[in-house]
């Protein structure tokens, strides 16, 4: 095992660009457009901060998973999930309650069916974004 | 005040497009491509799940404050926030444990400022991002 730093800073900045619209960036790379959503008076086509949020929980999922079957020695042809983040009205406030996670992942060998749940759920269990959250994350993995 | 659901959902997906990058779609948004960090082992000039952690929370404070300065009057010509997520090994696993939000924001008037610095506190408070992760979030305003 290699010895890693035990903190890392991660740095972004948002700048409002008018209505209820801002451009978000992060140093060297592609910007993202962001936007209150419809829902709360805001507007449609763009990434709201609750999007960024599932998809902050979804790909660290993903880039976990990616990871431990590679140690594990996993090979798989394809990854794909689609997450969905529920808020609700907690006493008297919007917060995310639960997040579904549903990777269709394609093994390469179908004797690695148990192999290949286990890593999943290994990568769900230590995801540092799930992690960080108050929410419930659920994984419905579905494996072939 | 209107009746609002008690509840909404959120979804996205995220497909591996190989190495250690992912495509993250939202339905009739524009595509992010995602990707593990280099300190992971992963992709530099792509946005992380850390990354889009710490755009979540910065940009919810923002579109909470945008929501809130409407319904204050508050005027303002400019906000831009840079925001700062510290990644920490806690038991063995690593979390976010702090994020600084930094808005910088400039008012339309002087006097605004007191009642500027109240609706800044309240967004962040309220925000539902902040709401939902385990870190601690520090505002760190700069009125002028």
């Amino acid at each position: 095992m290699e010895t890693r730093s035990k903190s890392y800073t991660y740095r972004m900045t948002v700048r409002w660009t008018g209505e209820r619209k801002g451009a978000a960036t992060c140093e060297g790379k592609s910007g993202i457009e962001v936007a209150t959503p419809p829902e709360f008076k805001g507007h449609p086509g763009i990434w709201s901060p609750e999007d960024l949020f599932v998809a902050a929980v979804n790909s660290c999922v993903m880039t976990t998973f990616l990871a431990y079957a590679e140690r594990a020695g996993l090979g798989f042809t394809a990854y794909a999930s689609e997450a969905e983040g529920k808020l609700e009205l907690v006493d008297g406030g919007f917060r995310f309650t639960e997040i579904f996670v549903r990777p269709r992942l394609v093994l390469a060998s179908a004797d690695d069916r148990q192999k290949a749940a286990e890593v999943l759920a290994r990568a769900e269990a230590n995801c540092l974004i799930s992690s960080s959250i108050t929410a419930k994350v659920h994984l419905e993995a579905q494996i072939s």
